[in-house]
């Protein structure tokens, strides 16, 4: 019988982190695993239809107290209606973003209280974490070159500024230090190789 | 200098809410006060556009957990950007609906605990309740058919079952019972005109 995993990847704009997912996942269904991967906010039609909301507009179209909200109830949708049947079916269920997002984003950049974050959280996923989240850590103006080439319609985090990417960074890096069990800080220069190597050897006790 | 005053109307469905609103409305114009009308969930663009995901779609399109945070993302544009510069300013505001419903549609009604919607509306609203709420309150089966022969496309609520609309109505007799100085309970049976008549008693200790 297989156990089902549950594992974040994060980090600031550009770290590599859907390619590296990619990665993970092809790896792991090599090994004989059955995989999910998905990505915040969104996943499931309706946390899609929230996600449109809060990356479309200006970066000014929400207040931090409805970005935190909005995140929230697309994570609620995305874990009742995909995460939790995934996991609870034996699978591994891999995701591009998820609550540390919300904690860095709107907590250390937004200047909401954690205790307000961690309640919303509560409401949102009964207190649903992953068995393992992967911070991608790279230099900020490296990631953002990267992420703002990219970023078409939905790019109100990339037009925020460069202090608030430095605080991204700082953010999660503190989310590292503080849950050393569950998150690993992975360096995400270099090669995809050599990245690709690293989570390879950080997920290893989860297998 | 006029003091500015934050004015709620609660009930189950087809209670005659926004009639008695606008004649409220009306009359405190005549008595020389500037007054705001606006109605949850919206009453801002940002938080019309979370309306149109809440109120259409089939009734369980949203989990209880996801409903009471698009509720509330709803309600934190709708304080940040109307409610509290309108009071601010020394107007009246007077909206159709505001965090009781929460309280008894998501609480009573869904099953949520009180003391996670109250931490909800702590991040959404930075605790802000309004100086006086009136539950206009009539046996649910009445309002109900006065709610469905209008609803049109907005009716996710509508169409939940008659038990879900008897929890409704006592809901809101208990949330006027648990906060008497705050919320009042209006017999909103009867004439337009003597409801009319209860509800500008009952608004005088704010004039």
């Amino acid at each position: 019988m297989m156990t089902g995993r549950f594992v974040s990847f994060e980090g600031g704009e550009g770290a590599g982190k859907s390619t590296q997912l990619r990665r993970l996942a092809e790896r792991l269904r090599e090994a004989g695993q059955e995989v999910v991967t998905t990505r915040e906010p969104g996943g499931t039609p309706g946390a899609d239809a929230i996600r449109q909301l809060i990356l479309t507009g200006d970066a000014d179209r929400w207040g931090v107290r409805a970005e935190a909200l909005l995140m929230n109830a697309s994570r609620a949708d995305h874990v009742e209606r995909l995460i939790r049947p995934t996991v609870a079916r034996g699978a591994w269920l891999i995701t591009d973003r998820y609550a540390d997002s919300t904690l860095v984003y709107q907590g250390v950049g937004g200047g909401l209280p954690e205790d307000e974050l961690r309640a919303l959280h509560q409401v949102a996923t009964d207190g649903l974490w992953p068995d393992l989240t992967l911070i991608l850590d790279i230099p900020e103006g490296e990631g953002l070159a990267r992420a703002t080439a990219r970023a078409g319609a939905e790019m109100r985090f990339e037009s925020k500024g460069a202090a608030f990417h430095a605080a991204v960074r700082d953010g999660f890096r503190q989310r590292a230090a503080a849950e050393p069990d569950r998150c690993k800080l992975i360096d995400a220069s270099g090669s995809v190789e050599d990245v690709a190597t690293r989570i390879w050897a950080a997920v290893q006790p989860l297998l």
